[in-house]
């Protein structure tokens, strides 16, 4: 299985008045590094939009082992868990950058195809063509 | 000219590492007060979508004179300025509920009416006749 | 078990390009109810930072069931399922208030009680006497 | 004048429900903008917690000339205009990177250097030292 590492840098505008990052912005973190590997694959937004194929968030769980500080350099490592017919399991590590194994916390979360009237539609052959290699289970 | 006042709580997500509101999520605020304004006269969103009618903003200026801070109850007062032909001035103060005294910001914010192409358009009288009550100078 | 209802409506800044409101920001909604709560049990951060006593996301689920459209009126309805002995755990719901069976999302939220250095410490007497005519299970 | 290049990603979360940057978020840019440049000259956040040295948001003008759209590539080109005794005035355009001569919006931001208890103080000599080389009025 294939890890895809995406470096981000701790804004102000993540952190809450507790010092550290808010915690629903950490999902915006793995949304984030989720949105810029489907993009490099050439499935990004413009390519959802043209095929009528859209991505939504069906589940979210999150363990938050560590507070992420303000200016801090971090990176999400993410893999690919599941290929289903309709939807992914992704698992999604945020980590320090300059000591990896600090990890800050960790996710799983489940996309769903849906189709424009936000209905769920089969994953195209595209789509589970270019993600299966870095997966291990497909549909 | 008359005010319009809308209450609101700081949470936790408003804030910032240095224990204060973080500076942009004032703008926040003052969107609120607006959109609950022009709500309440029956010309929100849906009667936008319905009429091709949208309200973007132009410019803002804010001044920050003393910083809110987590759970603090505040209010924005809102004043409509000027009614122009395709745009809208408004002044909002952001005060605390408990001290009306103390101005938190003050920020004049000028609103375009756009059509669903995002070009300009002169407002419907509709809505001028409605929000010039509030208002000392008509287009 | 006695449920708590918070009341909110959603504002332009908590919806993203897709129309409705961006996945994280559910958690907010769920964050903001469980901190009314605790602040009308006048344990609220004022109480929390005078004692030394602090309160931190350890984990959070997240079922996504309907999206949350644009100045809709929601509301979030708590129920303390659990008090360990240095930590609570939530069940929130996040429904339409116009049509109370729509459920927009269902939440867990395990929160851990911490101390100054953001170690974990048991919860105070206060708190847990505070709390536990809202709970089936003590610790 | 030396001009600083910053260059950013338009996330989803920065979009709202009319499909483009929520107007606060560009403010959220500006922010990024500067505290990177401040902090690549040794001035960042450790730095102003060591001296007892912090900065402010005393005022903010923006004009927004044209919408940003998720996913773009955009920079901020940030300018500082005038040091004075106790602050700084920058100016900052975001631009589309692929088309710089595309302005998306333009800021005048005013910061203010204040100590631990948010009251004013003179900038440090080691600040206006590191920043003059870039501004043409020297306080």
């Amino acid at each position: 299985m294939t890890a895809i590492i995406y470096p981000l840098r701790v804004h102000i505008e993540d952190t809450d008045y507790a010092g550290v990052v808010y915690h629903p912005n950490y999902l915006n973190y793995m949304e984030r590094a989720r949105s810029e590997w489907i993009d490099a694959l050439g499935l990004g937004i413009d390519w959802q939009r043209e095929h009528s194929v859209h991505f939504t968030i069906r589940s979210a769980k999150i363990d938050y082992l560590k507070p992420a500080l303000v200016h801090q350099w971090l990176e999400v490592v993410s893999y690919l868990r599941k290929i289903r017919s309709a939807s992914l399991i992704f698992e999604q590590h945020l980590r320090l950058r300059s000591v990896p194994d600090t990890i800050i916390c960790k996710a799983e979360i489940k996309v769903a195809c849906i189709d424009n009237t936000f209905r769920p539609q089969a994953l195209p052959e595209k789509v589970t063509g270019l993600l299966s290699p870095y997966c291990g289970e497909l549909p």
